[in-house]
């Protein structure tokens, strides 16, 4: 489906044809860029720059990263007096840059993650959080790749995260392309599965980090970092700085969208349910920050709960 | 489907066309007594008995219920050296009086779990625990529906239960039924809702219970044991005398039974993973007595952490 427009842009990231934190952020950049092409005179390019943010920004409210790029964009072409054609070039060579800028920024990711765990690790990880997910390499699965090609991966498992079932149709498609050695759980089987012994770390992403740590990421994840603490076994967050709100004080102010209710009791388009009854679907949880173990970060790994 | 036959009903055990670990037992009970009525002698009555007895016993492992009705009717029936019309007629009165009897025990249980909850209860419960799972009121689901008669039920959410989605399917609709103020969340979304603060209590049943009170039951509940212990939040199990096998000292003796990938990856009969991938299936998991706050039975309720 090609995404030619703000408000195109703006579907895709509402209906989830496009998700995961950096990659609506892009997403959304790539759609203002779209309606602004089409300026033609400075109070032209204000007024769509402005139409299209507020649109793109009610897209989705809890990833971080979509604001931090809309603000991003708004800083350096917002007001600019630039000559307009000039603004145009130098904008769609920023957003390409980005793009590469998000290899190196996910790179380093990997690396500082892949540090973290044990040789012969058994990880488990939630969502999808590889190049369908974001740009570059991915976040927490770029970690599990780069472990896994430094050797020192045995076994990744991917929770299948329901509602959505991103993990299952998305992070497995993404662990066979890598050829990692990989099984899928429902969300439900993590805690046993720790039980069991022979896991030594859960990774995930992050859609929004407060000041303090505390990490707003997919539904699901605060049920495996409190299983996770359970079992001592280290909770990492994978997310680039972008992802970290210092505005917020703690996860107290973070937005948790809430989809509809249709989006539980229909699974891959089939109603499961018996009809009329209701379900509560908040599409993130927040984890506070004393069970997470360590946000990897570009530029190295913070330890909250320090 | 009707069931006449040992053979039948082990079939139907198996393929999860009958599930709950208390109405298991009775299918497996009226599959043995068909297999029985057809017996021309005492010699044939016993091989009869013997192999629908091997059969049935295979046919899912981990619940108590169907072994231990399995055990009460060999020792009331198995040799027994009476006219053989008249254990036909016999076995055929008491399994007729088990479901009297189990009136009586789930209301017992009803009772008991009731007086744990205050007024104004909102209330957790995992997989199916109602008519639909064993006989009379149920285990977990009489304690809700108990309370909610009582008045000091305000709102029970019922987990979905991946991968079979019995609470989805089976628990949503009795809630529905009995007009129990009621909301479907997924297993993933039950730590965050504790989190939010309201929660009263979680209620599961359980499919067998070792000695010690650590506790078998649908996968899932371990997870939600962790989180309610985590939050403060009680966490209760609501089963008959009969699932406590007395013969095994700790969890680490119950045998969990695996079932397919299949299971997980096709859900309501379509394929949602891609090709190819495998899931892991264990269809139980274990719950740990120190995080049980209360095992509700017939005759009281135990407090396996005392």
């Amino acid at each position: 489906m090609p995404c030619r427009s703000a408000a195109a842009a703006a579907k895709a990231i509402r209906d989830m044809t496009v998700r995961g934190a950096p990659l609506i952020g892009q997403v959304a950049a790539w759609g203002l860029y779209f309606d602004l092409v089409q300026a033609r005179s400075h109070r032209d390019w204000a007024s769509r720059f402005k139409r299209a943010a507020q649109l793109l920004d009610r897209a989705r409210p809890t990833a971080r990263n979509l604001k931090a790029r809309l603000d991003l964009l708004k800083e350096r072409f917002g007001n600019s007096s630039k000559d307009i054609a000039l603004k145009k070039q130098e904008m769609k060579q920023f957003l390409l840059e980005q793009e590469k800028e998000w290899e190196k920024i996910t790179a380093a990711l990997a690396e500082h993650g892949a540090a973290l765990l044990p040789s012969g690790a058994q990880v488990i990880t939630h969502c999808n959080t590889g190049r369908l997910a974001t740009l570059g390499r991915g976040t927490a699965f770029a970690v599990i790749d780069e472990a896994y090609h430094q050797g020192k991966l045995r076994h990744a498992y991917a929770c299948e995260t329901r509602p959505y079932l991103q993990g299952m149709r998305l992070t497995m498609w993404e662990l066979r392309q890598a050829k990692i050695p990989s099984t899928l759980i429902t969300d439900s089987m993590a805690a046993y599965l720790m039980s069991k012994g022979g896991i030594h770390a859960v990774l995930t992403g992050a859609d929004r980090v407060a000041a303090n740590g505390d990490s707003a990421n997919k539904i699901g994840t605060l049920s495996l970092a409190i299983a996770a603490k359970y079992y001592g076994i280290p909770f990492y967050i994978v997310a680039p700085k972008e992802t970290i709100d210092l505005a917020i004080p703690d996860g107290s102010h973070i937005v948790i969208e809430e989809r509809s209710s249709d989006e539980v009791v229909e699974v891959g388009g089939r109603l499961l349910a018996p009809k009329g009854i209701r379900a509560w679907h908040p599409a993130f949880d927040v984890t506070p920050h004393n069970l997470i173990s360590g946000i990897v970060t570009e530029e190295g790994v913070w330890n909250p709960r320090a």
